[in-house]
């Protein structure tokens, strides 16, 4: 016969865009209710990063009454390029779920709560759900957990240009740099582009589309762009290469607009 | 030579999908700082929401620190169908700029400040930007404005089926019932639908196709299902019209997630 045990719990808190005052009071109320927070660092690039969470814990948690697991998130390869995407991804994850699962068994009492702790929301271009649900999979450690949404990037880009993400009554896609490399996407003329290293929008330049461009939003480093991208765009390369040189990272993203029926 | 003058300021607040608690501490803030609430009744039937709006209000403000000025919302003539989408809504629009105009120059001081509340995230499927704008342009009154971006729908619902709205690197799009009525849109396989009235869905029940639907998200009322379209989708009508019918009004919004390939 079983016996009945506690049952860990893990939350996934969306955090905002970057600005400590776009937790919501739903996220503090969380993060007040957690033991353990599992803070995932992925080098020193990002350290800046890792800080501002450590300031979100410190202005909403009483000191003590709280414990922080830190550990080294892998770096995902992307040496191997476009076609290799998903493989490599897979095999990260692999890694990642790995370590997901020894925080959780070996960091939390049987009757623990835990959270991790997710810049925007948790539903956009983030792992952490996919990964807590690979770990299930192994069967090796239970737990039970739940998501608490966060304002996205996206949501905190075009309300800093004021703008909305739709045209009235028509679509938007959200999408990464990547695709928008392949081709501008079928079907809409409202594209929000995230994870976009090499700048895909220069491919655009003779076309009629404005871009409204962000980097670091919602903190004191915020740069903000807007404007057709024959012109914005020069600028947002050049301050996005001196953004980057000066801070060892970036974090940026943007939406393309175009004038419908130009596509 | 002009006089310098007060501006009057407009802020326009994401308050999230229904869930109180979804409010950021900027719209908390924000609302303190603002002197009158513009409140626009769309009617009877979504006097639950006019109610859940007061309610905040009251929540996070001290007695008589604010005003409210209540505003009956015209209505959008739908009667035209589909091909007249485009014409019905920029009337509509033109009409509630009128009204966005008067309760701005005569409800607001030349240096006070007033704020609309919006349910979710301003960026999505709502008007009051492109209405802010609009009576701008007119020129009979002069605000400055700025927006608070909220917890989306889209955020809440996947957060509460614990699903991301992405794929690993995949693209995700955000259309409304009249789009997804006219066919899957091209290039995508998560189709995140607002706005429909006519249960689009159905169409694609045929199809290897998941739904996660919900309605009231955040809300005492909340109503969650998921599963393939074909074993969901009769659920999904007949909890929707039971709802509908015993509450007057719903507001639900859906993820429709296909299998890669099968487009």
């Amino acid at each position: 016969m079983r016996q009945t045990r506690g049952v860990r719990k893990i939350h996934v808190i969306g955090i905002g865009a970057g600005d400590p005052d776009q937790l919501t009071l739903q996220a503090v109320r969380t993060l007040q209710s957690t033991d353990v927070f599992f803070l995932l660092d992925k080098g020193e690039v990002k350290h800046d990063l890792a800080q501002l969470r450590r300031s979100l814990l410190d202005a909403h948690l009483a000191e003590g009454s709280y414990r922080v697991v830190e550990a080294r998130d892998p770096e995902r390869d992307r040496k191997a390029g476009g076609a290799a995407y998903s493989p490599a991804v897979g095999d990260w994850r692999s890694a990642r779920a790995g370590i997901y699962e020894r925080l959780i068994a070996e960091e939390l009492d049987e009757c623990g709560t835990g959270a991790f702790l997710v810049w925007g929301d948790p539903a956009l271009y983030d792992s952490t759900l996919g990964i807590l649900q690979e770990v299930l999979e192994r069967g090796a450690v239970e737990f039970e957990y739940d998501v608490v949404p966060g304002v996205s990037s996206v949501s905190s880009l075009v309300a800093r240009h004021r703008t909305g993400l739709n045209r009235v009554g028509r679509p938007v896609q959200i999408t990464t740099g990547r695709r928008l490399a392949e081709g501008f996407p079928e079907g809409v003329d409202d594209v929000v582009v995230m994870l976009d290293a090499q700048q895909a929008f220069r491919r655009y330049a003779g076309e009629d589309i404005d871009i409204y461009w962000g980097a670091y939003i919602g903190t004191p480093d915020e740069i903000l762009v807007a404007g057709p991208i024959a012109e914005a765009g020069p600028r947002i390369e050049r301050l996005r290469a001196e953004a980057r040189e000066r801070k060892g990272w970036i974090m940026d993203t943007y939406l393309l607009r175009r004038s419908p029926g130009t596509g």
